[in-house]
């Protein structure tokens, strides 16, 4: 019997997108989708583009959560009691929230608020699969990670592995999908188009996240990092600059990257600047990294679909390996591309 | 002493922009600004761009009422009680609502809702100076048009004073700022973004007020008129199909529209059709007539920047009437260009 | 053995787009890719985002033709000839150009140029599926139609046949894609960003391939065709505005059209005006129709992806029915969403 | 009598809104205009929302160097000659490109060709007004500076006078008709629209104009600067990350820029960061600077306006500057808004 699913808070931007992966994947069943607005509306009627015929409904426990997995997309903070329930009934979950991404209860309170769930902590997996993929498997909790996270992270986890980080500043860019569905001032057409301007600053939210994971590859770093809002729907590019320990020192870029991700479905090394357009609607980072002779640095660029590898194919891809599923399936196409059939059968 | 204006409804985006106009106007001294939200707040914390360093303020008549003339952008239904206090005291206003551009009160009824001060409708002009030049001169109460009938009938007005109008398709397209400053789910800019469509289908309305202008030139006629939204800010363009009543009649438009408009400041005539980026922060609608020797209908396209001539640089037009004063002081360039100064002094 | 098939011109948006499509088709098997520029390039060179990791080669019939079919994306004009050679070594091809579209080859010379391939033209099937699936199912010669022609025929197929039209005016809004790749002041972000204005008055090309159809369904009638230019990239929505023969008459529209399009997989009905976001990179055509009772007339829209539906996947729907396979293999989403291989089921 | 000057290449961006800018001057004459290329049109036909209604004409000397000052906008090498010939006839020059903004020939060798007019560079004034004023006042050869050093010097100058700068990673973004007006598959819509990249990684032709001018403010550094392109007409922003050569000393950021600026009119000082919108179409560098206190780094951000401030405006604030005239004179708003010409009184 296939595995069946349900999207609590499928009525946002990555909920609905978790909503329409799960309904066309091939093995997973999708069961039901809550929301905490747009109850009785149908999803096809909020985003005719997804196409799921299926009605939004308020969120009941007893129905909803009895199902194999669950995908909970709701805000920080109001995640974690949410995946308590879940989790008391053995369902297991891919959580989009921040919620279990740090794994000090204290940096969390420090960031965000009291966690409303630390007893769950330590069975949370940081679900960045090309750097934990063995402890997903076998996970019944998994933080998804940040849209910004995964992009910085992928960018420099060859670097931080080395060793040779001293000090990095990160600049990134985001389209606006990324500010989520909430219409507000700064989501207004007229606010965002043909504008460009930094926000979130000196203190975004993804920082903490960043920096506990830079650590777990070797580089017990304090990072400037400064998000920028484009006039663009989807899509996320991190700009990293990173002071070499020995500036001087050689470095094979092209090797490093290459040994780190050649066998990545879902890593996609490029010789120039990768746009945000060559990933788009994609599970796909696409990196490039570059050495500025004159400073010694070393620049890298990663893009993603922050919807997507940002949030909701992120979230499929952890589910696949949660399931013992070809890691690909039911997200589209890989770094590789050609038959994603072909493909499938390779990745199992 | 140069005539005192004040702005009732500063927050909102014509509102803002008449307040920014008359600020840096070269006779006008701007008073005051009032606002229905964001009280306390200054006008360039909200809209950096605009530069108007004044703070907005809660309604307060016996202050803001004491000037010479009155800008009011408020909602329509809630302008026309203003407007009668203004009146009251004497204070000449130029109102950007559409509770005075109806001269029935009934058909207003039929559009909007039940008129609140139609004891003021005899004496209102309706504000398209192209059109009603000396009457607005004279006027203490102007109905400045909407942006749509404003390039609508600039648009047709020669057609219809010829005689020769049968029947009429308004296919309209507006950026988003003609969708005001709420930020709704229709605002928001990833509806917006890469997307266009059709909204107020089939009754949008600025159709009575198309149609009984249309009237007044000569054309009685029911039209259909259709706008759509498109992924830029600030820009309107109406494409408006005319079947003639003799389809094989010949007509020269170029004299035609050469005649009606040859001394407009700010009509501009094209020999192909006009795109919004020319008209962008301008007063100046431009227009392009053609034959469709095919089918013999006549096609003309009007483009205007909807915040300037659709609203507020008209009233500002409309004021510098009312004051006489040269029509386009402190407005901008005019469809001649050149040198602002040598202009004002032709057009006294 | 699985069906071969050749791209010739996919250098360009759609024919690259073929590419992709076929690349990853469940049962096509892509064999070689020509171009008149480029050669020797790979296409994910060119379109990182389609990953097709094939070059791009000089035309050699020799080696290119050894295939059961063709796309041949190549200017108007420039097809017919390669259409012939491969037709005489006996491969099926679906055109993406005009060449084959009007039955009539002096009306094709007043439009375009005198006919290259005149004798094809008695072989030739419209490929527009909805209309002639049938004969698509037995072509070897497919012209796959214009974008605008599409969408303005699926707009108006069901009111043609209930033969209630006697006069339409198509206002078309198109993005840049539909303007092609080569660079130009007509395509350069500057020009188009935050710009809208109508082009091809009055004589657009499209004309006469909509004039043919309607004549076919019932309407023989001249029409009025204006194409805007609007700032996004794929996306394309027509409005027709139909005058009625009597325009008092009784006329259930949702009936009409429901029963018109009930079983197509990728007509998709809505209740309200249709965006092109909801159809983007989807081979569906999305339509809503409406009355407006105070003119009797008949409003449709119909949006869909002018690179898809309006080109690329709709050739390869051609190439399913061609080819006896189910007819949205290959392409994605239908109109009803859900699982494509239940889908694909029901389709066969 | 009215000093006059031609425009040299009024057929790009920034000479076409050079000559506007001029046009409408109050005090200077513009005589002529000369291209490269499309000669025999109006700069009008070409851009129409310039209302600038003056023919383009081929290159000759003797007629169009009768004037008392010229802008030449002509690309990189191409002006060199031109301007050697012009000050060889009396001309005083304000010259856009990068030939005489390098001191050094040996470094302008480096990052361009070889220098075709190094015997001028002893002459040349750098024309950032805001920190070579008083040069400029006397200068007879102004070479205009890069929108990107503009935005970069701007933002740093207050520091680097200060001794406090250690190393400076700039991360500059920009809108498209920074890259000109060549239509190429880099600035066609398409491949703008919706994406998002870096170029001109590592060694952009703007490092070495930068780097001098941090010199002479007293921070001798290399620096890290990377331009990325962002889907938007005019506008650019840059982030500045400063490393201090002591992180943990104080510093009092709102007094250090507020007195570097506090008189500029041509300077904003933001709270938060600053939108490429707020600054459009006007001569204003908006910059915001903020403390990273976990980090101990400087981070200062500058929008302006590529096309004005970055180029066109400039050049007119340095012509006034020139001609002994008021600074403001002709440009537009300034940073404290209000009307003009009370400012330009003040500012004389």
């Amino acid at each position: 019997m296939p595995p069946s699913v349900s999207v609590f808070g499928a009525a946002g931007f990555t909920g609905a997108l978790t909503a329409r992966l799960l309904q066309r994947h091939p093995t997973f069943e999708l069961k039901c989708l809550t929301a905490r607005s747009d109850q009785g509306r149908r999803l096809d009627d909020l985003y005719p583009h997804h196409r799921v015929a299926i009605e939004l409904e308020e969120l009941d426990l007893d129905r909803h959560a009895d199902v194999d997995a669950a995908v909970v997309a709701y805000p920080h903070g109001a995640a974690a009691p949410l995946v308590a329930e879940l989790r008391a009934r053995g369902v297991r979950v891919v959580d989009l929230s921040a919620d279990f991404r740090l794994r000090d209860p204290d940096e969390y309170g420090r960031w965000y608020r009291e966690h409303q769930a630390p007893e769950l902590l330590a069975d949370a997996v940081y679900g960045l699969p090309e750097l934990y993929r063995e402890d997903v498997r076998g996970a019944s909790l998994v933080a998804n990670p940040g849209c910004y996270p995964t992009a910085s992270l992928l960018a420099l986890a060859p670097l931080a592995r080395a060793g040779v980080i001293d000090d990095v500043v990160i600049d990134a860019k985001s389209g606006v999908s990324g500010a989520g569905r909430a219409a507000t001032d700064k989501t207004h057409f007229v606010t965002v188009d043909e504008n460009l301007n930094a926000y979130g600053v000196p203190r975004h939210r993804h920082i903490p996240e960043i920096e506990q994971e830079l650590v777990v590859l070797g580089a017990d770093r304090r990072i400037t990092f400064i998000p920028h809002l484009v006039p663009l729907d989807q899509g996320e590019l991190v700009s990293c600059y990173v002071t070499l320990v020995d500036p001087g020192s050689e470095l094979d870029l092209g090797r490093l990257y290459a040994d780190a991700y050649a066998d990545e479905a879902f890593v996609e090394l490029a010789s120039g600047p990768p746009g945000v357009r060559d990933v788009r609607e994609t599970n796909i980072c696409r990196i490039s990294a570059h050495r500025d002779e004159r400073t010694g640095r070393v620049i890298v660029f990663a893009a993603l679909d922050n919807l997507w590898k940002g949030a909701a194919s992120q979230a499929v891809q952890n589910l696949n390996l949660m399931f013992g599923l070809a890691e690909a399936e039911g997200i589209g196409v890989t770094a590789w591309g050609g038959r994603q059939s072909k493909f499938n059968e390779a990745m199992r």
